[in-house]
């Protein structure tokens, strides 16, 4: 037999009621191409989730909100599986929606756009919201801001878990309820940030933009090891690589789900072995991409760890 | 509440030990992107499998077979779900190697393909396939080809059910021992034609390119209803979709998953939808496309059929 | 400066009226992602049609023709830089209809396609075929089917090359002229091959499905060097790729314009250098892939080598 | 003749030594795809360049100038084609890198990343920048912050003015130059961020996150017309659409390239329909999208509309 070859392709046969991690344990000893990725992605990140030393990070990019992955994050943070969260401002928009009791609709991406602005609806792909969230947003949001402190100064992780603390579910809950920090660096690029923008019209509080580097430097700086998961590219994929590259250490473990590709050079499909050559991640970090949509790999993974962490 | 909106996305929640139904079910309630595809490709699927009027078609492209998905199918075939399969010649290919005792081997994308090839190591991607598996395929095919009738004409369904025979595991043998035509319009494309070719060299056997037409059209004409299932696209995808075009009805149910995109224009990545033009699929077709690598989407939702099938 | 690093991007400075070889070759200097890969592709393509011992291969696969693609293919041939042409049977379809005075027409993918049924269009992407296209087809290919010699059996390639002495112009009008083989293995998937299936209920002609090996064979074993040059995957891809594998040669340039991506393990995405490990490629052999839309990439890489043949 | 077909795709026939404008009329003229959507983006932006009414804003991001594309942008900036810049950090410290004399290089994206991790080189797919240059950088840096107000609270955009003028080529000088405002939503969020994040451990001035908005807000509801061309995805695409959401008007035209996909959900990937149903532009705004790599579609785009505002 050739060399290299020593783990065979096993074929796979569906067992009546398989559980997800039994399918994925299946997909795990076929082993090629995204699903064989995925089974990795699922022992790297439980190996990650169980060590005590790592701190874990997660990414969280992409309209996953509006699609109803939402759930799965905030419970990951209630179950104390994330300890920095780092997101772009429209899933905490979303989060903030629903946790107001306004609700995102199934819809349909062929459809006339035109017709949808007249009946008030805005389109995320195959999802509808009616305007009248915004509305309902729009006051809870100033109604939180008025309680700023004025003439203060805060972090836009502070900004954040204010919000957090006056909502009763979702992500900014569970992360002000867990003390998780969330970062979202491009907070002004959202509604969260047109709603301060309006609010700074006639109030005076500063956000620094700055503010939230110290404690993150903080964390990577004292931290044994260090874990990512992250779900999509964007701002909250390279904040998070990079934080570790002003430390002598990089990342030790890197799951991304991702739907993008990596001959376009951005760094959203960009492979994590890229990242080894910058030093983001260690050169024997344990890593993988699957690429997919992660409104299907995103369930399938965290029920697979889930069900290896609570029942192996 | 603007119209439009009335089922809502439902966040998901993940409980221990969910089956994989109980997963997509939650996906469905999701209900966005493909995760909301999926879930509903899992409905038509279930729909057709369970039509007793319905002609079940089954195109298999891509390389499914070395990825571990040839068992999900042989075991369709053999449960008696697939009445018509369309298969690319690697396929069949690969299919042929481990049912002769053959192994694919896992292995990695990232390596010098110069080196394997030093190292007689055939790579699909992750997977690795040593040289020696043709030796034996080699053997096998001149084999068996060598049982054919000189001098006859033979259709291409016709051989690859004398392959079939040959066999005692793995598609084309299920295929045969269920009757289930295999077309390979292709088949030239692949080592089985290569092999052919080699036999061709000191044999006369004929193989009529469309010798398998005339049973196929009488399918196409005498059955009530017609269901399409797609993995992947090229010849199987676009032979089965056309192939209802001579006939004054269409596919009643078609299912696709996919890693192409529309706007290409090219047929692999064609929304179900412009198959409704030419009249593929009839107008009030139920017809779903998901958009992801089938070695995840594949084993999800024919998991969850089965366990709808045979517990619901 | 750290080794590895002499050939610096150059940023590109875009000049007023620039020929399209200009604007490549700027691409070139800048040197990244797919505008990098491109411009290797026309220094590859370049040398392959200046090589006299190269025997020129083209795969056509994607729907090209519908697209206007077809004029440049058609313009290659008659020119002398296809010495084999493999394409699907879809684009020899609309290359016919095209040759026959009909003609394709700009639409829109955003559409609703039950009433372009009712409209009698036919979809492709973005682009409109009115079924009376098909009527004038069909009256053309049964008249000429109808000249072929009862009871005779012909070869795939024999039968496209019959249909293109019919014509006057387009690709197999143009391979006619020049005896450039045609090779298309899956002809019965497309609309040439159902003609033939009606044809075939009222005439007997054998079309043997093996009949252009040996000729395809014969040309692989005695050229001294092979390129090809591939426009997407399927099919064409495959068996170009393929022909050279029982020959103790590969193909010494490979350049092939796709969309697709490896990580799905399908042939169509599968890099060059996967192929190099089957010994369909040379070790050493020139290869490049540019991913992108070949109504994008395939007009500029042309129009580049022809202006560097021709002026250089 | 079928209603909605009046206008032919026209093959394509390539003329010796065509100019990249004379290439794109051809690509409209076949007008299928993304060639035909390049050659309608060449339509619109030509138009919004030469609307004296229309505010001007650009997107950028994507690795964009490592790959080279930052010389298109910074000469659009000198001739007046820019009026408002939104970008990532990342393109930015690439920008100040090259300024400052220092190279990104032609490499390959199939290496051992570890490997060059010990060679000191960073890899952006297949680009490579070496350490030293993030050394040189760091000085630049730390000279030109220091120079900055102690005490002071300071705009992103003031704070990437500051920067611009210190430097001598680029986009940030050209901006500088030309008093064209850049914004960088999540500055913190590239080696510009980590380099002031080390400033500010020793340095007090506050950047304020929000400090840049009013000054949008203005320019967005006195326009007469505004105009949206996008580079990639991501936070300059998201913040600039959303800048109109809160005026009552929206974007008269957009055009963007992108290589993302729609039924994946994110922004970055989102049709220019879907931002119709938000009022991110106008209901009857000339919009397009072209798929693909921007290191081909960018340059060629370019040429053709400087070559018809030029020469028309």
């Amino acid at each position: 037999m050739a060399k290299h070859c020593d783990e065979p392709v096993t074929q796979i046969h569906l067992k009546p009621k398989m559980t997800v991690n039994e399918l994925v344990t299946a997909m795990g000893m076929a082993g090629a191409y995204n699903g064989g990725s995925l089974s990795r992605a699922v022992e790297i990140y439980g190996q990650m989730l169980r060590d005590p030393e790592t701190t874990k990070f997660f990414g969280l990019a992409g309209a996953m909100v509006p699609a109803g992955m939402g759930g799965i994050v905030s419970d990951l943070v209630k179950n104390g599986h994330i300890d920095v969260l780092v997101s772009t401002g429209a899933n905490l928009t979303h989060d903030i929606i629903e946790a107001i009791g306004c609700r995102h609709f199934h819809g349909t991406a062929f459809c006339n756009d035109a017709e949808l602005r007249h009946d008030e609806i805005n389109r995320i792909y195959d999802v509808y919201l009616p305007n009248e969230a915004f509305e309902h947003f729009e006051e809870f949001m100033q109604n939180v801001f008025r309680r700023l402190e004025p003439g203060s100064t805060i972090s836009i992780s502070g900004l954040l878990c204010h919000l957090g603390k006056n909502l009763t579910s979702g992500i900014l809950h569970a992360a002000a309820e867990k003390k998780v920090p969330v970062y979202c660096p491009a907070v002004q690029d959202s509604m969260v940030g047109l709603q301060y923008w309006l609010f700074s019209q006639t109030n005076q509080v500063t956000v620094d933009a700055f503010a939230d580097m110290p404690s993150l430097m903080d964390t990577c700086f004292t931290t044994k090891k260090a874990g990512a998961f992250l779900v999509g590219g964007g701002v909250p994929k390279n904040f998070i690589l990079q934080s570790m590259l002003m430390t002598p250490n990089g990342f030790d473990f890197a799951v991304q789900l991702t739907g993008d590709r990596p001959d376009l050079g951005g760094l959203s499909g960009a492979t994590l072995d890229e990242a080894r050559s910058w030093g983001k991640i260690t050169e024997t970090a344990q890593a993988v991409t699957v690429y997919g949509d992660a409104t299907i790999t995103l369930p399938i993974l965290i029920a697979a760890v889930m069900e290896r962490i609570y029942y192996d």
